[in-house]
């Protein structure tokens, strides 16, 4: 188990080593960490070793030239000068902030940039403003649309942020895909099958081997096969991939570049690095902020007090069990998997900054 | 088999001795046809006598006073005055289009309106102005969450038009659910069973029982199971809602109000009528439009010529089922189930209007 104040020390660490200002460092270790508390394990320090492999491999820029290249009152193109993500994003999020306080929304697209992190936390980011905020991003291509034997998406989350008034807000936050990669690793290691709709293998039948995916198959969009709309899934992937990388100038579709840094970037680029797509409205641009917040908080105790169906406690709000995984985490320490120590400690030990197992 | 011309005549005097202007009616006959023409039978003709009932219960007001009742520079809250929603929202989308000429997007939510067509007729009146458009509705409640018996949900479509330069435009236009009701009613008649996935009993088990929906059941969220990620349509499906109805003051969950006239209106009403929720973007808003078209092209053609798994010819883009289907029907007709013919010849005999069979 680690505490939280512990991996925040490391990674603002690792992060000013690679050369990151104090303030861009903070603002990575805060997003990086932020997965780790909310359960989102996937997306956090288990990814740090990936973030400096692609730094080493000079694909990060850690002294970015963030700047807008195009605006309107309510939008603007961001070039994130291939930057981290966890950096570039909340930037981005923040002049979609302003843009929404100037005109009611704010909507910024971001071309040039790298992996964000977990989507959820640059959406929240409108929250204290009484705002509705909207994150997503494209990512590697591992998502075959439907009836494709090829590999065409990435993952491509959609998060969703919704200021309550007395109840916590509503937060969604899922990748457009059945299931994400990580469960898929869980399963191998567990000799187990995955269940059908959740893969493909390379000739684009139905596979309930968990290897399948690295074997040259696919992840299925959400519904997995025809029968059960996977061409709804595929719509929302496709949506995020255009309004990310399309409308910002980044690459799109197959031309997204790998995160992991021993795969060669495509030589035909599109774009320019990874896209993200961001949104801001605020809630009093519609209706009385208050009127809105507490219907927000009748509409969240009418579904949560639904009758459940049998074996199962509640029906849940979306972010419920990130919000309890956090306060949980905070309390108790953050569980770490060993593959993901032993990464940790390589990098410790190739920056030379002190790492200790278990604390 | 009906011509397009014929049915539109007829629909047209319907609205007209409904008491509309003869600019709403043609608006309305547009927007109701288009469904007829894009294959969306569901959405079409099929629902004229639905409309008509409403109207004669007095829950649909055919001279409405649709007016703005709260704006920023980039958004509106329209109040919808109970008009016919086929009326009001191409008056709302109208709206966010000015907005978005004038500050790059616009959004508008809508209460106190009624069913209005396919979501996608009107994300699409955003194409000529090369502009992005949104269109998203919430319905009647028969969803049941993750884990909930109760349904709390509408079928909540999402439709999102994108243009391209040379290949024709990205529409994707689809319900949150796995399957909708008229695929149900489909298995009923030819007395099959439904896949698992699609619907769950009263008790909230999973069925393949296409009465079971009828019988107090549900239809489940995209994903249809928490194996299969029913979370995240689940998550749509509020996401739809809540933009739509808690952001414009309409009833939402289960309070939306039915489209059945025989079926009461609840009487604790959270707001006035259903809700909707509508988007622009100018596309140069974030980088020059050709620019933009043009990787639209290259993404289009793209995706078109993946490889396609065995038996399927190949992976299609959003829209080109609907394109395809509209471009057959307005050359050979629409044709019209039994059941619809007879309804509408019993509307044609209620308002002395000639319709014959078969035109």
């Amino acid at each position: 188990m680690y505490q939280y104040e512990y991996l925040h020390k490391f990674v603002l660490e690792v992060f000013a080593r690679m050369g990151c200002s104090e303030e861009d460092a903070t603002t990575a270790t805060n997003v990086l960490l932020d997965a780790d508390l909310s359960g989102v394990d996937s997306h956090g320090v288990a990814r740090l070793i990936g973030y400096v492999r692609l730094w080493e491999a000079g694909r990060i820029n850690t002294k970015p030239n963030i700047k807008i290249i195009y605006e309107t009152p309510s939008t603007a193109t961001v070039d994130g000068d291939a930057g981290l993500g966890l950096v570039v994003a909340p930037k981005a999020m923040q002049i979609a902030l302003e843009k929404s306080t100037n005109v009611g929304t704010g909507w910024v697209a971001v071309k040039n940039s790298n992996h964000y992190g977990i989507a959820g936390h640059h959406a929240m980011m409108a929250l204290p403003h009484d705002m509705i905020g909207f994150s997503m991003t494209n990512a590697s291509p591992l998502v075959a649309p439907t009836f494709s034997k090829e590999r065409l998406l990435g993952t491509n989350p959609i998060a969703v942020a919704i200021p309550a008034d007395q109840e916590p807000p509503f937060v969604a936050d899922f990748a457009t895909t059945t299931a994400a990669n990580g469960k898929l690793e869980i399963l191998q290691r567990k000799g187990e099958e995955a269940p059908t709709g959740w893969i493909q293998d390379k000739d684009g039948n139905i596979s309930t081997d968990p290897h399948s995916l690295k074997a040259g198959g696919a992840l299925l969009p959400l519904g997995g096969d025809r029968l059960h709309s996977s061409h709804k899934g595929y719509c929302l992937g496709a949506m995020v991939d255009i309004l990310t990388s399309v409308l910002s100038g980044a690459n799109y579709g197959p031309w997204a570049p790998p995160f992991v840094s021993f795969l060669p970037l495509p030589d035909d680029p599109v774009g320019e690095g990874l896209g993200h797509f961001f949104g801001a409205m605020r809630v009093d641009a519609f209706r009385p902020a208050d009127e809105f917040k507490s219907h927000m908080d009748n509409w969240i105790r009418r579904f949560r007090s639904a009758e459940p169906v049998e074996g199962q406690k509640e029906v849940l709000i979306p972010g419920d069990p990130e919000r309890l995984s956090k306060q949980e985490r905070i309390k108790n320490g953050i569980p770490l998997l060993g593959p993901v120590v032993d990464d940790l400690e390589s990098v410790a030990k190739k920056m030379e900054i002190k790492f200790e197992r278990g604390q």
